[in-house]
């Protein structure tokens, strides 16, 4: 992996990543170059036990730009600054100009509730610099790049000494409000542990300390044994329809080996991931033919660790559950926490299997 | 509160409730003559620590159906019956006929993860015989008829000896996956205290054990004391953008005297309850002009109680967080479980307290 580091003109950083050396061919743009003057701050939840961020200059941001106008593209036309420079380089990283956390959150003083700075840090991570593709359209070898871009971000981000939870996701589909269709995923960094890695910190110890071992060194193994969930076994990394999977056409890709970073994957352990990375997703857009809208999250261990229970895995959520068919969140997700599945994972895994990968388009051209 | 007691040609329970004596004109109807043959199952997810829902019948429900056949009107071609009869009635309760929980849930034998039956249930409330209406055209009497119903409904359940905790709501809006415009709610009772509800309980324990006094006796006179956030004081009940609201427009309509159940209410309170609840929902409808689409929750204690410091109130989440811009839960709202909301609760009351009612249309004819 090559890295470069950059300031933008409005005082953001800029990370470069290639698979070869990078080369910058123009100057480092910005949109804008007023500094970002974020003042984000949380506030207490006191019935759910949550934060609740709250960036009010988040309004103005960017919604559904004309198409000659793609803010994450290289700089084309100098009158008209992109977040990118023209150059040599597969994948980009920058603070989001309209974070909902940052590093520098100043004291907002008294407030309702309990009202505190909201610490953290918002990235925007650019997988290519082909605004048409996907990222299934990359190669085994990029999205390799993409988990060591992840890893990375996630030491710098621990280096600070202000954060205990990195959360990197993509979110891809109209359908689900993305404004911006250039193959890109997001970075949300916490200074404290949220609600969901908690409970997982939570549960996956409870089940270390009753049995001995980390949780996933028996998922996996049940999950081969059975078999009926898989979608592809790589050997030392495989995707599974999760038996208790709350989306329809729910996708986990998993290590083999139980590790809590991606930063512990071997160079062996981290090119099976992505090769089944790349399947997953594949598949998905081949279930129904075009473009499935879905949630990707990547979960990885506390950084106030180390917390050896913390299984690593990606979790996949198709927002179609059947053709044209949304699963929405309603009463029971959003009012008591639980999920309705309409189909068995043994089912949907069964269909992601037999989807025929030479059906899937490649240039990304179908939506 | 008037009500009668049914069964339908296929077995559901139908309950028909009147501000008047009910009266019944023609057969009590089912869409299908054939009994409902659920086998709900319920998994458990072990890293979340919590139930998923699985009721493999439910694809085949009804969607969209063209606009001559509405299942929640009265019946008026036998040919075609409906779920309901003709007759004089105000609310109408029956069971659902693609339920993701019922009480008669056979155990489904060994399966992969926590496998067991899903047992609870999963009632439709009609709100109104009128099919074009909104919950927010109904007299301020009807409405408080409506939380009598949700209380009977929570009273029955709680005496069928299986259920811990009842979550009544709304969905409303084709741009959340309603499939039916009629105004009707849901019901999900479960047999045990779902994620939610046992936060919001061991939140409310604690902070009742803390202070000596529930949450809701210090949060009401702290904001009406505040007056920033109040939309609307009745009295015996109000309305609010919580300070930690997570939605941008995101209302609770609260009794200004703590009580966990609907039927702990008075009819005084009661109906102050329903005065403000439905001048909340006129205000979202006036709020951008046409038809909010919101999920609205009704949180009351779990049923295993007493449960003292337990707050009832009822949420309103509208999914509108500008004209025309939709809120969807992405990475940080799914994958971390906390929400980021990009305007300040005291600006959105404003916005609220400023919408003129006359100018909310009452005939529901604006979608």
């Amino acid at each position: 992996m090559h890295q470069q580091d950059f300031t933008k003109p409005d005082g953001r950083a800029l990370t470069l990543y290639g698979l070869h050396p990078v080369r910058v061919d123009s100057e480092i743009p910005s949109p804008s170059p007023d500094p970002v003057d974020a003042r984000p701050v949380m506030r207490w939840h006191p019935l759910r036990s949550e934060w609740v961020m709250y960036a009010a200059h988040r309004m103005g941001r960017t919604f559904l730009p004309p198409p000659e106008y793609n803010p994450l593209a290289p700089t084309s036309d100098p009158e008209h600054p992109t977040e990118l420079p023209r150059g040599t380089y597969d994948i980009a990283v920058f603070q989001n100009r309209f974070p909902s956390l940052t590093l520098t959150a100043p004291d907002p003083g008294l407030g309702p509730a309990d009202t505190r700075a909201g610490v953290g840090a918002c990235e925007v991570v650019v997988f290519s610099q082909d605004a048409g593709g996907r990222l299934c359209d990359l190669s085994d070898e990029q999205i390799g790049l993409l988990l060591q871009v992840w890893a990375d971000r996630t030491t710098r981000l621990a280096a600070t000494g202000k954060i205990k939870s990195v959360l990197a996701f993509e979110n891809r589909g109209v359908e689900v409000g993305v404004t911006l269709h250039h193959p890109h995923g997001q970075i949300y960094a916490y200074d404290h542990i949220p609600p969901v890695q908690a409970t997982m910190l939570r549960s996956a110890e409870a089940y270390h300390a009753d049995l001995g071992r980390p949780w996933l060194a028996d998922f996996v193994p049940q999950e081969r044994a059975s078999g009926e969930r898989v979608i592809r076994d790589d050997g030392e990394a495989l995707s599974v329809v999760p038996p208790f999977a709350r989306y329809t056409y729910e996708t986990w890709v998993l290590p083999a080996r139980p590790v809590g970073l991606l930063s512990e994957l071997s160079d062996a352990e981290r090119a099976s991931f992505a090769r089944v990375l790349r399947d997953a997703l594949r598949r998905l857009d081949g279930l129904f033919g075009g473009r499935m809208p879905y949630l990707m999250t990547v979960h990885q261990a506390p950084l106030d660790g180390p917390h050896p229970a913390f299984p690593l895995h990606i979790e996949i959520y198709p927002y179609l559950r059947a053709p044209g068919r949304m699963k929405y969140l309603a009463g029971t997700e959003q009012g008591a926490g639980e999920f309705a599945n309409d189909k068995y994972p043994e089912a949907a895994a069964q269909e992601l299997r037999a989807v025929n990968l030479e059906d899937v388009k490649l240039d990304g051209g179908d939506q």
